[in-house]
């Protein structure tokens, strides 16, 4: 059985304009289990660029929530665009489960298409690597270095509020209220 | 009787290092009760600057949670150092009460002092007008716009994990990991 109050961190990133170049926000709040908020961090990333595994490798392994932490969960395996996430590198640096939320369901084909392209094909090896896509509910989910049976326990745990893990859905609020002075929308 | 899941926002600012000139960000956390948190807000004041309640007014003027808003709690009455707000015009210009919560009893002398050490006298006039320091529990409040048995009954309602309203406590948990990239210490 998990502890009510396991520690975990939801990380999601910031709107930005399409075409924009530079950096964009990535926001991880620290929950104790579903309600109680304890903590963020947050790190920037290049809009389309290749930093995101190493930087949120860093912002996880640096910070004092670290010898706590139980499980990492993504918004999706990418930030800033087509910044796509090295699940099995974060999974390796950080020694933490990784499961990626996806709420609507793929289609890994199109994406695929799309990377060609935009001539960024490297990256379908990563959107591979990834793994199944696993239905839980309403919504998807990704897992590296961890059961089914157990992300589903965790989910249980940390979905209190919607759909998706509420650490996921601070972050996003807070992404998009830092960026655009207001909150909006869903994770 | 008020509702549990009375809406109410609360406001922090970033940590900056001594002698900066230049913005700081400003936080704004809007919650229901002392559990659900609704949405961000977000905003820059100038260092020791005179823009504080003209910004703050305007980013709860300008949100979309501003018809459900029943009360601002401040943490202190300055922003950015020396940006002293005016509790009595930003209560005017929004138009809801105005909690100040304040930590540790403030020695009101030694701040007069300082501020005309530092040539702001004219910020005195915004100390005196914010009213007396109420003891509530373990902490104090100044109040504009509000009775004191109607804030004492909302602080029951919003003091869920600590002495002080939970959208204060987010709110300097997200200004300073924000700014810092790991939130840190107390509001």
């Amino acid at each position: 059985m998990l502890k009510d109050e396991i520690r975990v961190i939801g990380i999601d990133d910031s709107p930005f304009k399409k075409f924009k170049r530079g950096q964009v926000l990535v926001v991880g709040t620290i929950f104790r289990g579903g309600k109680y908020f304890d903590g963020i961090l947050s790190t920037k990333v290049s809009i389309d660029g290749n930093n995101a595994t190493k930087k949120i490798s860093e912002m996880i392994n640096n910070c004092k929530f670290k010898p706590q932490l139980q499980c990492i969960f993504l918004n999706g395996i990418a930030v800033g665009g087509f910044n796509v996430i090295d699940v099995k590198e974060l999974n390796k640096k950080t020694k933490l489960p990784v499961v990626v939320i996806i709420r609507k369901k793929p289609n890994i084909e199109k994406i695929k298409e799309t990377l060609i392209k935009i001539n960024k094909k490297n990256k379908i090896k990563l959107i591979e690597k990834a793994g199944s896509v696993i239905p839980v509910g309403e919504i998807y989910m990704q897992l590296t270095g961890i059961s089914i049976e157990k992300a589903k326990e965790i989910l249980k745990i940390v979905c209190t509020r919607s759909l998706i893990p509420e650490p996921i859905r601070i972050a996003h609020l807070i992404a998009s209220g830092i960026t655009d002075g207001q909150s909006r929308g869903k994770a």
